[in-house]
């Protein structure tokens, strides 16, 4: 599988930039979504008019130097969804990443590119953001392991905003070393030898993903429950997975619309139909229904500060199906996108960190478990991935 | 002014087609809107995922077929804003066309590069379509004759739809003689010798027009009046022109929503956020809205019938101000764009013909003097074009 099968890395010369002689990831090499800045290269953030509204950058962003002072080496820069606002990754202007694991499939997205490019074996790990979803489905679909971190622990600088309550920068890998290895430097904290003692099986989103999906994954949350001790059935969102989709969806469209309108106004940019009539939807939405969904976002984190206390984690499909195949229409793709957003929607709507396990398949086509800890307890999933993928 | 520099016709392989070797357009050439077919000829229809939805078409467009055997030979297809849908003539995929007439600023739209190569003096007219105002608002802009014929008249097959209870298919020349020839072949009539006998002067619309512009078409409404006789000023719209300017939007959009709803669904194309935008917006449309913008369309072509006996036409000014600049934000030109749409929605919403004359300007760039007719007068427009431009 060469690179240019791929199509995973953005058009034009290839962004190489190498890391400090010595660190901890010295002799990894990793690839940069392309909403994240590398210093002297344009980001062109999916779409072909946001390259030209923006400026080369001149400083790296946070995340990219610390992993270049940490000694691991810039790659690429990889393909996303416009501007993040994609959860499949096909994208009409860079072209759709490949999924090796599934060729006739998407590769999930946004951070589309990141997936496929790791994946492939084509770097060690790869960067990507993570406000809706945009991390830890295309690690789902692609199978790799895949962090959404606590929403604020990782400075966001440099780095292109969507929705600024949920945005977030993680990584994927597929070995679980590199995996914790990246998580060290990033969360300037060793990997902790303890592990949680709970686990929780979320029983009202496994039995919201497709029935395949949760029977393949079942051999995983046995051995996790092995590896972390006492596993306990409980339901995640009292309230309906599907009415905290909904908050999410309402703040973080609102959230974007807010982001990109002075872009959209000025440029008057060329988009996917479907990108851009979902922000033009979002102009729609009142204050009544931001501050319902924000009253819900309270009870959610209210529900997690609940269920998750020191020592406990939960686990959920990260999806609630393996990748669909590429080039439905909008109409075909129009509930199956809701469906992963009631999955999904907890990371951005609660900030907790979250971890996509890599493990089962359906249909020939990877699909992943989740496991979420309370805020800050980014470094105790990494510990259980480690184990769990030793 | 070469054909690279005026950016008017579309990307790749120039189309031309010979007419036939006697007729009455012999030694005439023409372009033809990106959006009408040409028998082994892509129908671009100035979007990247338009040709790619839609076979080569194997016949030409009726009209096409009727000025090829009139004599009439094409040297071109011309840019057209994406699928009809625009007033200004701004495409990101193929380019905006020049403005000959006042280089820095729009050429109009939709039938942009039709408008630009016939004011570059590249060839002798240019087909264009016109459904809110696509034939005689770069007319306006660009200083040339263009008529908009009665709806239904000509035979719309072969060319992209957008509204069919308001598509018509037009055409552009900087020459009057040329105008009315053409008009002969496609009409089936001689140009009457005979003129309408009773000018009306459309008071609402001159006032609702900047100052400067209805100072300007003042000597060409004397002239009108001399050629025709009578003159007799009136108001155009009792219930206001910003009133029949929204029931045409409503009816409008909501036919083109239904149009293009197949294509965007399946292909979900790349467009401009302000096209997708209005598309997105358009299903917001409600079967009440429809109900009483069809009810205001009743009330406008009332009134047009008794204003418009046999003998007696109307003139107002084209567009409110002559083309705006090249480059402005959306929000710059969403004002703009609706007084536009209040001289232009006339046609659309009545059906009746109506042919702009060019002959003013404001501040170095053209404006032009509209005259209407009831429905089927479309020679004696003509007529009247011919006598105003000897």
């Amino acid at each position: 599988m060469t690179d240019d099968t791929l199509n995973a890395f953005v058009p034009g010369p290839r962004c190489q930039v190498a890391g400090a002689l010595k660190g901890p990831l010295s002799g990894l090499d990793f690839a940069v979504k392309d909403l994240i800045d590398v210093a002297g290269w344009p980001t062109g953030g999916g779409n072909p008019d946001w390259e030209r509204a923006h400026p080369v950058p001149s400083t790296h962003a946070w995340v990219v130097e610390q992993l270049l002072s940490a000694g691991a080496s810039i790659i690429g820069k990889t393909a996303t969804d416009e501007v993040s606002l994609g959860i499949l990754g096909e994208n009409p202007f860079t072209g759709t990443p490949l999924n090796p694991a599934a060729p006739e499939r998407v590769p999930g997205g946004s951070s589309s590119g990141s997936a496929s490019v790791v994946a492939a074996g084509v770097c060690d790990f790869a960067l990507g953001t993570d406000t809706g979803g945009s991390v830890r489905v295309p690690s789902s679909f692609c199978g790799l392991y895949g962090i959404r971190p606590t929403h604020g622990r990782l400075d966001f600088s440099g780095i292109c905003a969507q929705a600024p309550s949920s945005d977030t920068v993680g990584w994927m890998a597929r070995d679980a070393a590199v995996f914790a290895r990246v998580g060290q430097v990033l969360l300037g904290e060793p990997t902790p030898a303890a592990l949680p003692h709970t686990l929780l099986v979320a029983l009202d989103a496994f039995g919201f993903a497709d029935p395949a999906v949760a029977m393949a994954l079942a051999p995983m949350v046995e051995r996790l429950a092995r590896i972390v001790g006492t596993r306990r059935d409980e339901t995640l969102a009292p309230q309906g997975l599907s009415v905290w989709k909904d908050a999410q969806r309402t703040l973080q469209s609102s959230e974007s619309l807010k982001t990109f309108a002075p872009w959209l106004d000025r440029f008057n940019p060329r988009m996917q139909y479907g990108v851009a009539r979902n922000l033009a939807l979002a102009g729609l939405i009142t204050d009544t229904d931001r501050t319902r969904a924000a009253l819900m976002r309270e009870e959610a984190r209210a529900r997690l500060r609940l269920l998750l206390p020191p020592g406990v984690i939960l686990c959920l499909p990260t999806t609630p199906f393996p990748a669909p195949s590429r080039g439905l229409s909008i109409s075909d793709l129009a509930f199956p996108r809701e469906r992963i957003t009631c999955l999904a929607c907890l990371g951005g709507l609660t900030g907790s960190p979250q971890v996509n396990l890599p493990g089962a398949v359906v249909d020939g086509a990877p699909v992943g478990l989740s496991i979420v800890g309370g805020r800050g307890t980014d470094n105790a999933l990494l510990a259980v991935a480690l184990a769990f993928g030793s």
